[in-house]
């Protein structure tokens, strides 16, 4: 089955504080977008790279690619007005059959394992969903008050959030509303079941200054 | 108000992967337990300490605080055969008014902000939980199955859980029970309602390998 890796860069950059968008801060030396896409390609050499950014960001990609020698080949879409529309620009790059791996820009810090549990699951089941456990206590909040829950009954979802071409692209036929939070959440408005594979803990979210810190310290033991 | 910080150590090292307890391990050169305790002298010089060991590990103890010259006064009440039963043996060694911040003594990382926090709800209202927001979505398990939530609605819950000491001193007089997952739960089993205040996410516990070396890293930056 063929694979794709869509990689979904949207951030502006003002949560960070930067003038510069999170996704083209560095790390280890090179735009963290670089180093996502990066990971697909150690993964997997035959993997195919598409990128979603926003319009007003792509001569400034075209020159950090340059500037970078930055030679890994990607087909580039661009950004709507919320992710939904950013994913469904993304899908219409891809063909109707394969396996997509549709990924946060600035998690640069996913590991081969991870790519491979959602791959074997998503080939077997038409989707998977990296999660990790919650390892705090967790409480609910109701109203002006809050209780304890079982956090054993709770994970915390990342992405590649990874799909069977046929079975995304329909779901993004759907009109869109406010319940579709992630690309899982779309799928499970098909009826679909989603199906939960192990993550890793180091995959963060590059958000704020202190994320990309800690990616820095992260970044050399990465496998 | 007199204050009061019950240092809770229970851990062997086992999930370490080392012979040496988690809490004695080094953070910036002194074990991780006696950083602990000098984030609340730090906080409040006039606090006064209190300290719960397993009872194999007391010896140790005593031979660290003199090889690092730790003399921050303290008492050292025995580790029970749960995390209910040494709370209660360290609760023993408290009077019956005055505030406690109950805290795990491998969380070296608490902020003074944290602190503050707590101590001004708790006086107030009684008790006080740090939580921090939850980042990543959010998936409830449901039998072999799953469905999103909204993670807006839930808090992750670190300590120091703070409690006015007549309250906590009569919560703890209940029978153990497997609901008790933590102090805050014991006291919400007496009716009484938790107040939720602001932590800080650099406040982890520290469990795993990877804990300490993030611990490492996020040391000198602490306020």
């Amino acid at each position: 089955m063929e694979k794709f890796a869509l990689i979904v860069a949207g951030g502006s950059g003002s949560r960070m504080g930067a003038e510069i968008p999170k996704q083209f801060l560095e790390l280890a030396g090179k735009p963290v977008l670089m180093r996502t896409m990066e990971r697909f390609a150690a993964y997997d050499p035959s993997i195919r790279l598409a990128l979603v950014l926003p319009a007003d960001q792509t001569t400034r990609w075209n020159e950090l690619c340059h500037t970078h020698q930055f030679t890994l080949k990607h087909k580039v879409a661009i950004g709507g007005e919320s992710r939904f529309q950013s994913v469904k620009n993304g899908l219409a790059l891809l063909p109707a059959d394969g396996l997509v791996f549709i990924h946060d820009g600035v998690r640069p810090l996913v590991t081969v394992q991870t790519l491979r549990n959602c791959e074997e699951t998503a080939i077997k089941s038409g989707n998977a969903l990296p999660v990790i456990p919650v390892v705090e206590s967790l409480r609910q909040l109701a109203g002006d008050s809050s209780h304890h829950v079982d956090r054993s009954q709770f994970r915390l979802v990342q992405t590649p959030q990874t799909f069977r071409l046929d079975l995304i692209k329909k779901a993004y036929l759907q009109p869109e509303s406010p319940r579709f939070t992630d690309d899982a959440s779309v799928c499970e408005a098909l009826g679909e079941k989603i199906n939960l594979v192990p993550g890793n803990p180091e995959n963060i979210k590059i958000t704020h200054p202190a994320d990309l810190k800690l990616a820095k310290y992260l970044w050399p033991g990465l496998d």
